[in-house]
């Protein structure tokens, strides 16, 4: 079978990354994809961090393997099974009570879009009103709802119906380093006049991944809750991308002192790209009708054999942290040191533990780095608005040595780049 | 651990199932669950039809440990993959061409919900139009969009904003026989003067099974389908919960000579429990750009795994099909026994192949057999907007004495059930 | 100057009526205009039932301009004036108190339209739910509240935004006369899976004199009142066009012992063409908030000089009531005889008092006959979706002579339009 | 009668200015009204900007009460009259030509927020779009269509239905001086991920006058202007308080060389405080159909020769705006001298032309010097989201010894104003 022409034959028009990496994928183990031909691949795009843990990690291939092989419940929507109630215990235990908090924990379909419709819900429940507050070059999702606060255009305009009950306010730094976003919001809150009315929640991004690595600081996220809290309004913290230890701790707000009433989870929970996805939420306002939101894959238990492994492997302790956080500032330190070899390129470095980024001043360098990357088998994508900016997004449990060859090819790839788009590259690297 | 309190306290008020049928399911094997006590239960639920060829079916379960064993691409966004182009050339293989179906095939997320969403995207974005007809008591998932076009207020209060951009138009027979509604529907659309005004698309169930198990006749849908046409409108089917089988064929269309513009497709399709969900649409309906619409678990292979091989099993020929169909006709003919056994229980039967369903006057008596019929051993659920309704899902590979079993059942929990509400079951008999 | 030309010139393409009529008027007295050439039209029209009394009545007119040389208060707001107090009172005495009705006046900004937008903000607030039903062919008005209870989809394509929180339900015997459309309405708000939710309010004409004079019946109206309130809703009447006697009493729902929470009124409430509307409202219901809907010209004093006058000659007894009862059967009658004399006309009559109307198969026939009509010095026009109806909207005050002028010119005008169309008027005459 | 108890009775209880100017007003001439007991108040209000030429101008009403007593047409939809192409070649010619402008004229209904309804209609039909951006602390009007683009939460919490397919910009200098406004509006734009979209127009007002006579300046609107033209956006001026010559010229924009593709007019347009309103819009986005957005007082003939006469009177040559410009001069120098001897009151100055204000950073104090005011005979307003400036709007015709009468009787109520609040005058008085 000629498996891209079948493909292409078959599926839809809106297919995308078969056409970004257009080769066609067999196997894989930790950070390296294998092709139909042999070939290996680094992976440093982890399924938009849905492989925190690598492809088909051995131990929870293992426990997945042997729960499907004893014939336990695979499916049973949200009845009561062993493996639920173990993963929410573990849950609890090892990622909750540690950090102080008592959410309840909602599974609310097994996708992030699920997660971000359930959290819109719920604020609007617990408050009563339809206003929500998102950000400029959010993405939370393409259902009605999550579309609706999700800034990207070309996927708002896929409604087909004008998106409404939501206003996008300034990310931080959004309009440059002197305008306070945070002063702008609580003023437009504050003032009867402002049009924005009284909305019932912010739900917001640390980094906005898709929106092109926007790192917001500690102190604007702090002063976020702060404006939720003076009016009453409830903080909700997408982390659905960013968690599961992408920035280094297990929930991207750790190290803040945040405390969201809200947070979604999915992506890397179940750590073997199994479909998974929470909503946490505040006893205080987990004030659902049983039932009220309901769905056919909410209780994926598989999913939640994998998961529970990967909490004990993973979390028990903080060596993994820890690890993350020493890879994460290598690839910082190179992403830095490359912008200064190639001054040319304008590059400009943000992000957080291994979610490190670069935008570029010329909108299609990035695009032209990752086609050239992948020439050199490296699977790397694009961020932003304009796809302008290189998103480094590894598998946590990538090898040093797996590391350093990705970020090597990273370099030639932009050099190459550079040379497509008559950018000199010779006396940069002088530089 | 105690399982259950461990549910209690951990998980989300939204939980549902889990209150209905009080034990802690372990294991699985065909129409049989068995809870952590050693206690067997019979399934007549099937996870709301996610499964059609029984739990844990042995082939399936080979075909997807001998997957993961292989270490085999498990998570890879929308990449090509061999398991993607292997159940892609299946699936028009066994099921559209034989069909003369040439819909592309979209994966628009693994869940119902999702697909439901795309179809919406795909009807406006096709005609350019915002409005989308729905019916009374229909049911389309919980996101803000599918929520639009479901019926149910309580499920839609759950949005807590207006639900717009849809009408709700009166079922086949909703307002009694002699109310022609697809004429009815026919004159709205025909009158400027309406309010109706020109919508994109009509959304159908064939049967509307969480409404309650109405079926809608094959000259209805047709008549619906020719209103479609004449008003220049995408004739959508949703067949997540009527279709793979469950009604004695493929698609629960198939015997009516209808040719929807759109179909969505989920819960059995991977036959395995495994989240997966298709939009079917035809080519020429297929105008999404690239990644117009995403999702990261889009691409679950292993569920494309077991769906191709149950494919194979299952659809290659006609047997599996006459074997529904006749085991079909036993549950209707013993529901029609049942009701006029026990004429003072006013049921009324209803349905189509493995989907039947008893509509009963007392409109308490369906929980209460429920109930009565988990305590001997069956899980069974009710539907409709006031759960008056019985409804009976086995899985479609129900062994015969099983099948029998589980309607002597439903025969014991009636009977116990009118007795709870003082309905005389003697002289019923007696007839 | 020319002044049609300068109209055409200077004016938007919006400009309606100056196509049908093409000619410049200039004076008016009772039921005749005149234009700049002498020539003198019967106004069949009176301004879409806002000249009642007919063009310039000259009490009225002496009343108005005595108050305006006196420099009495014109405008001031909602200031408190004689002339507001002096209405207030009157109409209260004459109109509100006898008939048992004890409602608030509120003064909404000077046109219908605005009135009905004060009506949906208090059905809204008074019970906390956005929802209203509107009724197929029902006209409410141009703002964008109004349009979305108004069904024309010409005129609510020009809102360029999708119209929401309505639902659009099928008017008296509008799907035939076997079809109970309040058992319809009713069933849909029972049901809880009907999509419709819960309403705050239902506004209804009790004859549709836009959307074709569709007449409901009073066990209609009554029923409909019944559910709303069963279902806890604002039972609403829009008696903007049918109110002010145009039925017979002054308001068109006296006779069928209606008893509506709210009603909007304006049209020939001043009597004299001055803009001026009213929302009546049970004091259980009038709960806005001072200013909470506020407007420039809502005190617009004159035009309540001229309304109290008005009150005060036509209201005082019954006198009025009975003349215009007599004329509108007169009218009854000749339409009645006209579509016995011209069968191949297949004309339909309906209407009540001095708003009759006749309904042609041949649906181009009404529009000929209009402007037949109008070369014959008769001013009429048509309504219903298609412009199929011919509507009779003589001032109330139209003399016998003039009425059965104008009723000659009608059959005038029916023969010549037949004609046109091929229709022979021959032994239809001999029957 | 006891009026006030009549109104207090009979009326609803939106009624509002009769609550802050308790007396009976029944006559007036100029500037100057008269209650029933004879008591003359000075206006500086001005039916908020409708009197601009005083209280029954003697010229204007002899034109009317001529028109009225000859039977010339007072009512007649909107066909043609002499009246009607009088005054719109009048318009013509004496506005727009002179001012290089091509508008075509709409009669959009009588008041100025069926005027904003229009203008909405016209962009989104213009450019198929639906979205709006209107402003902080704008007013246009309390139908739905023009309460979306208001800013004042109280108002629009009075639509009991979100308002939506509109966003809500910073105004000129909304967030300090130091942020530009108008940067950060074209960066929402320009961004692809902004949430924003593409709207379909911008409509501003130039003054603020309802949200607290907020000043835009022109270099501002300049840029707001290019910003529309840049990103394909219709540039509609919302002139309805501000027009008329209340800021000097007959346009509040006409100074800063500005272009606007559509304008609202209303209020002071009649001249003597009748019902009416136009839209001017470019000929090419004047494409509505004939009748697509229609109503029954568009064509209030009376108004329109009091219009006409006012157009004379005041328009023909540059005198009159002398006049507005030397006097709100000289109550500009006034404020600025109070806000200088009484620095405790800490007010702040603005306005243009005779729409001057005094915004007192003790919320409480305009409201108090409205009522003290009051009680030395002179009508005065507050305005802004807290009421927390006072606003100056005399007609433009108030003579000069009127004028500083009035604002002498200003300087006595603050002096009594702070009194009241306790803050000390005699050593401001001393600066």
């Amino acid at each position: 079978m000629d498996f891209l022409n079948t493909i292409d034959r078959y599926e839809s028009e809106v297919r995308s990354y078969v056409r970004s990496f257009p080769t066609v994928f067999e196997k894989a183990r930790g950070s390296w994809m294998y092709d139909i031909d042999g070939n290996a691949y680094l992976d440093f795009f982890a399924g938009a961090s849905v492989l925190n843990y690598g492809h088909n990690h051995p131990e929870l291939k293992r426990a997945l393997i042997d729960y499907l092989e004893a014939d336990n419940i695979t499916h049973s929507l949200d009845m009561a099974s062993v493996a639920r109630a173990e993963f929410l215990k573990a849950f609890n235990d090892i990622i909750l009570e540690p950090r102080g908090m008592n959410h309840r924990i909602q599974f609310p379909g097994p996708t992030g879009t699920n997660a971000v419709e359930s959290a819109l819900k719920i604020a609007r429940k617990a408050k009563g009103r339809p206003g929500v507050i998102a950000f400029t070059n959010a993405f939370h999702g393409m259902t009605l709802g999550a579309l609706s606060v999700t800034g990207n255009q070309f996927k708002r305009d896929g409604a087909g119906v004008p998106l409404s009950h939501t206003d996008s306010m300034p990310y931080d730094s959004y309009f440059g380093g002197d305008v306070d976003t945070i002063d702008y919001l609580d003023k437009l809150l504050t003032d009867g006049g402002s049009g924005v009315g009284h909305p019932a929640a912010v739900i917001v991004e640390t980094i906005q991944a898709e929106g092109g690595v926007n790192v917001a600081s500690g102190e604007w996220l702090q002063r976020l809750q702060d404006v939720c809290r003076r009016h009453d309004m409830l903080f909700m913290i997408d982390d659905i991308q960013t968690g599961n230890g992408r920035t280094g701790r297990f929930f991207s707000f750790e190290e803040y002192d945040l405390d969201p009433d809200v947070v979604t989870v999915s992506k890397s929970i179940s750590g073997y790209g199994l479909p998974l996805a929470l909503v946490l939420v505040k006893p205080e306002f987990d004030i659902w009708e049983p039932g009220e939101h309901n769905g056919t894959f909410r209780g994926f238990n598989p999913a939640m054999i994998t998961a529970k492994r990967a909490l004990e492997l993973f979390w028990s302790d903080q060596r993994f942290s820890r690890e993350v956080e020493a890879k994460g500032e290598r690839m910082r330190r190179f992403l830095e040191g490359l912008t200064e070899r190639y001054p040319q390129a304008r590059g400009c470095v943000r992000g957080r533990g291994m979610m490190q980024a670069v935008e570029f001043a010329h909108k299609e360098l990035a695009g032209a780095i990752s086609k050239r990357a992948f020439a050199h088998n490296l699977v790397i994508e694009t961020a932003g608005p304009d796809d302008e900016t290189l998103k480094l997004l590894p598998p946590l449990t990538t090898e040093e040595k797996d590391l350093e060859r990705g970020l090597e090819i990273i370099e030639q790839a932009l050099i190459e780049a550079m040379g497509e788009f008559g950018l000199s590259t010779a006396e940069a690297a002088g530089q």
